[in-house]
């Protein structure tokens, strides 16, 4: 049973824009990267597609609070961790960190996503939500409370 | 004095996903882009750099609730409100509807953005908020209690 | 039967880097939003999906020259010409140019892109180019030799 | 000395566009990436910022050919390899190819890329290309004719 994840990134150049740092639209785009890495880990497909439908996790709810910026080159940690599971939903938490060569750790941003499981038939052009899978529900717990607090007070 | 404006959009291919939607991330760019062109109809540069010196508008905190998908080639409004003027930074609201080629209205999501006024010394990668400027504060206000709440419960 | 057309934009702050200037990658995302807005026009979907099936115009090649950069709220057109119509595919040459309020113009770039008619067999995951329907061919038309030649040698 | 470099890769779920393939334009990005990872490798940092100026590789040239889609989750390599150094510029070429689980090799695209050496002056709004500096020609040699060919000719 997994409750977290780390994704590991650098920043790319074409993720910065003229302030000389990270466009603030990335950050949803790293949590979704985590979200999948943190699935595939698990042995969940991310997306599954099978004739006209199509399984996945349209989001219904995105947040980010910003504290510090990124530059070029940047190392940065995204750590996930599940903040709830509802029937049909997984709520994701989501902290950003900086880790400097010298060890320097520096707390960039956190977020939170809404993730549903939904099925698409696309000719229909119809979405769905459904009963999260008991594959998933073996696999995936709640971050214990402590951790959640830590997650969320905790700066580096 | 302004308290709203309103963007409007075509669904571009780059911005779809392989669900056949507009990626989740997008909607943070148009509320940047409402914003910009919000400013801007009002003689406000969004941006400005002069010597080694950037002012600009970073996010300290973006949020988004997601209610329908939009798929390529849709027309959509964002429509942008000033839900709040403090001392240092602009809260926005938005509004996201697809407009059918018939009428039909259809509400996408509802977001929010908070934006600090802040100036960037590029040599020394500092950045530090400032209070807003007279210039801006003779040209925006907030959005009336009324508009604020039709913006909010009104789905069409 | 049309041969070229003209997009307008406006450099938008999340297409800058951190050089201050338009990211080179999104010359290609706009040469796409041209030549969907140039068959829509005509009155040809640039996407049919129908049930598994799908139809568009995947790329077999693209490439773009860049003389001068673009900064954001620089306003531009990108003109797409119709360079070669083929039996699957369609040339298309691309001018950039940035028109200052005051009417001075700036090369800015020049592209191409060969667009082919494709059909996706979405459940099968497979894509085969198909010969260009009639619809199109009655709509569209290759430039002349001495629009091309313009296009290409003109600096403003 | 080097004249070639690998990047590895995995495709995202932002990456790919309602065809359900990695949306075209995406492969620039990647040979950027490549391109930076490279120079990195050898020390040598593909972005210097000092107080106004500024020093970069703009791009004068890119180009892709596309053989075959990618889809999420695919794995390949962009591979690039130092085709020309010239007085104020270096020209890429890249081999793309995706690698399966069961090891089959697929060709995806080939890529060119001309960056220019240039100092940027942030307040002036300039940019001039200078020569390529000792540090980076002790670094990096034109990859040898027979490599270039294979790199070209070879289909997996």
């Amino acid at each position: 049973m997994a409750c977290d994840f780390v994704l590991q990134r650098e920043l790319a150049f074409h993720e910065t824009d003229m302030a000389g740092i990270a466009h603030f639209s990335n950050f949803f785009r790293w949590m979704e990267m985590a979200e999948h890495a943190f699935l595939s880990e698990l042995g969940i497909a991310p997306v599954v597609q099978d004739g006209e439908m199509f399984w996945g996790w349209p989001r219904v709810r995105a947040s980010c609070e910003y504290h510090s910026p990124i530059r070029f080159g940047d190392r940065f940690d995204c750590h996930l961790f599940v903040k709830e599971i509802k029937q049909k939903a997984v709520v994701y938490f989501f902290r950003f960190r900086k880790i400097d060569p010298d060890g320097l750790v520096t707390a960039l941003a956190k977020g939170e996503m809404t993730s549903v499981y939904a099925g698409f038939d696309v000719p229909a052009r119809s979405m769905r939500a459904l009963d999260l899978q008991t594959a998933l529900l073996e696999k995936i717990e709640e971050a214990p409370a402590e951790l959640m607090k830590e997650a969320r007070l905790k700066r580096p």
